[in-house]
C-alpha cells in the first residue's frame, strides 16, 4: 500500500516528503520502496540528503536505477559522489550509457554541457513531415517528453530545429528542411549555465541544442532544468549578499556554524579597522561624549544608502542590464542621488542633533559628515561591484563587506575628524 | 533599410535597443518604423520607457497594434496606462478582443488571471488524434505557438490536457480522451503569480490552464511568461532586502532619490533610537573612552550574524522550504549557531580588546556582550521574518530594518550596560 501511494507521487512531491522526514526514516522509506523508489526524486532534495540516501545504497542498485533516468538527472546525482564511487557505478553501466554520462561529467560544473540531457530527437533535413511523424510514433527509444525536433547531418552537425506545433501544423509531404528554423540559438557546451539561462529568457526557448567545439549536437537543455538554474543563481546572489555560503536548510548546527565563520571573521576584521579609526579621536570623544552617541548614525545611514546602490548595481550586473553603454549614466545618477539624499538627511539629522545636544556646531558637523558619507556610499556602492565584475569576481559575493567597510571608515573619519578640528 | 534591419530583430533585442537609446532617439525610431514597429518589444523594456513610447503614439495606432499581439502582451502594455487611455483604446478594439482583455484586466495585478494569455488550443474529448491534427493544420486562428492541447466540454469546463509530443506519438484513430492527462495542474485565475510559478517549477510544466471559479478554461499561462515572473519575484526579494523599492534602471535622479527616501527615513529613526540607548551611558563612556571605540564592533557583528540568519529564513520562506514541519528544527539550529558563533567571536574579540586596551575587564565585558548580541541576532533573524510571514506581510520587505534595529539596540545596551555596572 505504501509502495502504491508513494509511487503515485510526482518526483518533486517524493522529494519534499524525503526532506520532511528524519534521516533514519528516510533510509527506511527508500529501503521499503525498493525498486519502486523513483531516483529522480533525488534531484529534488538538498545535496546533503541526496548523498546520505545514495551512500546508504549498494553501487549495483544505484547503477541500475541511474540507467533508467534521463542522463541529466543521472549526472546530477553522480556529480556529488566521491570519485571512487563514481567510477565504480559508471563501470557497471552499459557502454553507450557510460560514454554519455562521462562526457557530461567531463564538462566543468555549472556549464551547459554538465546540465544537458543527451536524449533528444533528431532527424535528417530531407525527411518529410510525414516520415518524421511516423518515426515519432514508432520509435520506442525516444525521450519521455520533448518539445522540439532537431535537424542534423550524418556527422551530427546541427542544421536547425522545428517546434512540435510546427510539425503538427504542416502537411505530411512537406520536407523538414523547408520548415526548420536555423536560428535555434545553439548553446556551446562550455557556456556557463547562467549565460545559457539568459538566452532561454531572452528568446523564450523551451529547449535548445547544446553543441561541442565542432558544432555537433551533443545534447539539449530543457526549460524545466533552466528554471532550476535561474532559481539557483538568484538564490546564490541573495545568499552571497546576505553573507551566507553554500549551506543548506538540512545542514546540522556544526556545519552551519562553521560555514558562517569566514564571513563573520572578515566582518570582525573590518569592524576592528573601523574601531581604530574611532580610537584616533579618543581625546575629542572624551571631551564631547555626544560624538560617541551620534557617530553610529552617520555610519549606519551611509551603510544603508550604500547597500541600496550596491543592490541595484549587483542586480543590474546579474541581469546584464548594466553595460558599457549605460554605465556612465548610472554612475552619474547614483552620485547625484547620493548627494541629494545626503543633503536631505544631513539637514534633517543636523537639526535633530543640534536641538538634542543644544549645540548648533554639532548640528553642522553631523550634517556635513552625512553628505560626505552618503557620497562615499554611492561611490562605493557602484564602483565596488563594477570592479569585482571587471576582474571576473562575483559582485554579489564580496560587495557587502567592502561597501560597509567604506561607509563605516568614512563615516567615523568624517564625523570625528571634522569635530576634532572644529571643537578642537 | 532601417525598417528591414530592425524588423529582423527579436522582440527582446528590439527592447534592448530601445533601452540603450536616449528618450528622443527612442520616439524617433518608433516613428520611423511606423507599422513595422513590433509592439511586443514593449513588454521587454522598463515600465518608464514603455509609458513614454506608448504615450507618444495616438490611441488609434495603439489599438491596431495591440489587436495583433497575444492577449497577455496587450494586457501587459495596457495595465500601466491611465484609466482614460485604457478605456479609449479598449473602445476602439473589436468586441471579442475587448471582452478578453477586459477580463484579464479585471483580475488583480500579480494574479494568474492578469498574466494569462486567452489564445489557446482546445478540443472536445471525443475527437480523434487525426481530427485534432487536421484541425491544427487547417485552422488559421490558432495561437502562434503552443505546446499543449486542452480538452474541454461544451461549457468550456476543463477536462484535461495532452502534450504535443503525445499527440504526435499516437495513432490517428485514438481518441483524445484516451490519451489526455487529467492532472494538468489547473491554476485558479485568482492565484498569485508567484504561487503559480511554484507549481510550474514543481511539476516542470510548459503551459498550464487557467480556470475561473466554475472550473472553466479562461486562458493559459506559458513557461516563458512564468520565467519572467520568477525573475521579477527574485528581483523583488533582492531589492527589498537591500532596501530598494520599485525603482528601475532607467529612472531619473529625482525619481530614484525620492524612491529611496522612505527606507532611509525608517533607518534614521531606528539609528536615533540606538543613539538614545548609547546616550543612557554617556557618563560611563566619558570615563572609559575605549567603550566608544569598541561598541560598533559588538553592534556590527550582531548585525551581520542577524542578516545571515534572516537571509536563510527569508529565502526558505520564499521557496516554501520552511514550513510547520521543520520550523522548530530550524529555530533550534539558528539559536545554537548563534550561541556557538557568539562564543567563538566573543572569545576572539575579548582577547583582542583586552590586549588592545590592556584591560582584562574590557575583554570579559565585550565577550559577554558579543554572546548576548549574537543570540539576539539569531532570534531576531528567524522570528522577525516568520512573524511578518504569519501576519501576511512580505518577510523580505521589512526584515532588514527590524533585525538591525534589534542588533544595534541589544548590542549597545548589553555592552554599555554590563560595562556601566562593572566599571561604573
Ligand atoms: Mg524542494
Ligand atoms: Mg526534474
Ligand atoms: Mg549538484
Ligand atoms: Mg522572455
Ligand atoms: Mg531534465
Ligand atoms: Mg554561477
Ligand atoms: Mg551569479
Ligand atoms: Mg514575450
Ligand atoms: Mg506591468
Ligand atoms: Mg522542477
Ligand atoms: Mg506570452
Ligand atoms: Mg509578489
Ligand atoms: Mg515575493
Amino acid at each position: 500500500a505504501l509502495t502504491r501511494d508513494v509511487g503515485r507521487l510526482h518526483e518533486s512531491e517524493l522529494g519534499d516528503l524525503l526532506e520532511a522526514l528524519d534521516p533514519e526514516e528516510r533510509t527506511r522509506l527508500v529501503d521499503l520502496l525498493g525498486d519502486a523508489f523513483d531516483f529522480s526524486a533525488l534531484t529534488e532534495v538538498d545535496e546533503g540528503i541526496r548523498l546520505e540516501i545514495v551512500e546508504s545504497l549498494p553501487n549495483d542498485k544505484i547503477a541500475i536505477a541511474l540507467s533508467e533516468l534521463d542522463s541529466d538527472d543521472a549526472v546530477y546525482i553522480l556529480e556529488d559522489l566521491e570519485e571512487d564511487d563514481q567510477n565504480d557505478i559508471l563501470a557497471k553501466l552499459p557502454f553507450t550509457e557510460r560514454i554519455r554520462l562521462r562526457r557530461s561529467l567531463d564538462y566543468p560544473e555549472d556549464t551547459a554541457g554538465r546540465r544537458m540531457q543527451t536524449e533528444f530527437v533528431a532527424v535528417p533535413p530531407f525527411w518529410t513531415v510525414g516520415q518524421t511523424i511516423d518515426y515519432l510514433r514508432d520509435d520506442e527509444e525516444l525521450p519521455e517528453s520533448f518539445s522540439q525536433v532537431f535537424v542534423i547531418d550524418p556527422t551530427f552537425k546541427l542544421l536547425g530545429a522545428v517546434d512540435l506545433d510546427r510539425v503538427l501544423r504542416t502537411h505530411r509531404a512537406t520536407k523538414i528542411e523547408d520548415i526548420m528554423r536555423d536560428t535555434s540559438h545553439p548553446i556551446p557546451a562550455q557556456m556557463d549555465q547562467e549565460e545559457a539561462a539568459q538566452i532561454f529568457e531572452q528568446y523564450d526557448l523551451l529547449s535548445a541544442a547544446v553543441t561541442d567545439e565542432n558544432g555537433r549536437l551533443v545534447g539539449i537543455l530543457t526549460i524545466d532544468d533552466v528554471v532550476d538554474v535561474i532559481n539557483e543563481e538568484a538564490d546564490e546572489d541573495i545568499r552571497r549578499l546576505g553573507g551566507v555560503g553554500d549551506e543548506e536548510l538540512s545542514d546540522t548546527v556544526r556545519r552551519t556554524s562553521r560555514s558562517r565563520v569566514p564571513w563573520l571573521t572578515i566582518n570582525l576584521a573590518t569592524a576592528i579597522l573601523a574601531a581604530t579609526v574611532i580610537n584616533l579621536f579618543d581625546a575629542t570623544i572624551q571631551k564631547v561624549v555626544a560624538l560617541a552617541v551620534l557617530m553610529p548614525i552617520v555610519a549606519g545611514m551611509g551603510g544603508n544608502a550604500g547597500s541600496q546602490t550596491m543592490t541595484v548595481t549587483v542586480r543590474a550586473l546579474a541581469t546584464r542590464d548594466l553595460g558599457i553603454n549605460n554605465a556612465a549614466r548610472i554612475i552619474r545618477r547614483e552620485v547625484l542621488v547620493g548627494l541629494v539624499n545626503g543633503a536631505v538627511f544631513g539637514v534633517l539629522i543636523g537639526v535633530v542633533a543640534g536641538l538634542w545636544f543644544e549645540s548648533p556646531q554639532i548640528g553642522y558637523i553631523i550634517a556635513i559628515a552625512m553628505v560626505v558619507n552618503m557620497l562615499a556610499a554611492a561611490l562605493a556602492g557602484i564602483f565596488i561591484p563594477l570592479l569585482l565584475d571587471r576582474v571576473g569576481a562575483d559582485p554579489a559575493v564580496a560587495s557587502t563587506v567592502f561597501v560597509t567597510t567604506v561607509t563605516d571608515v568614512v563615516g567615523f573619519f568624517a564625523f570625528l575628524g571634522i569635530a576634532s578640528i572644529w571643537l578642537g
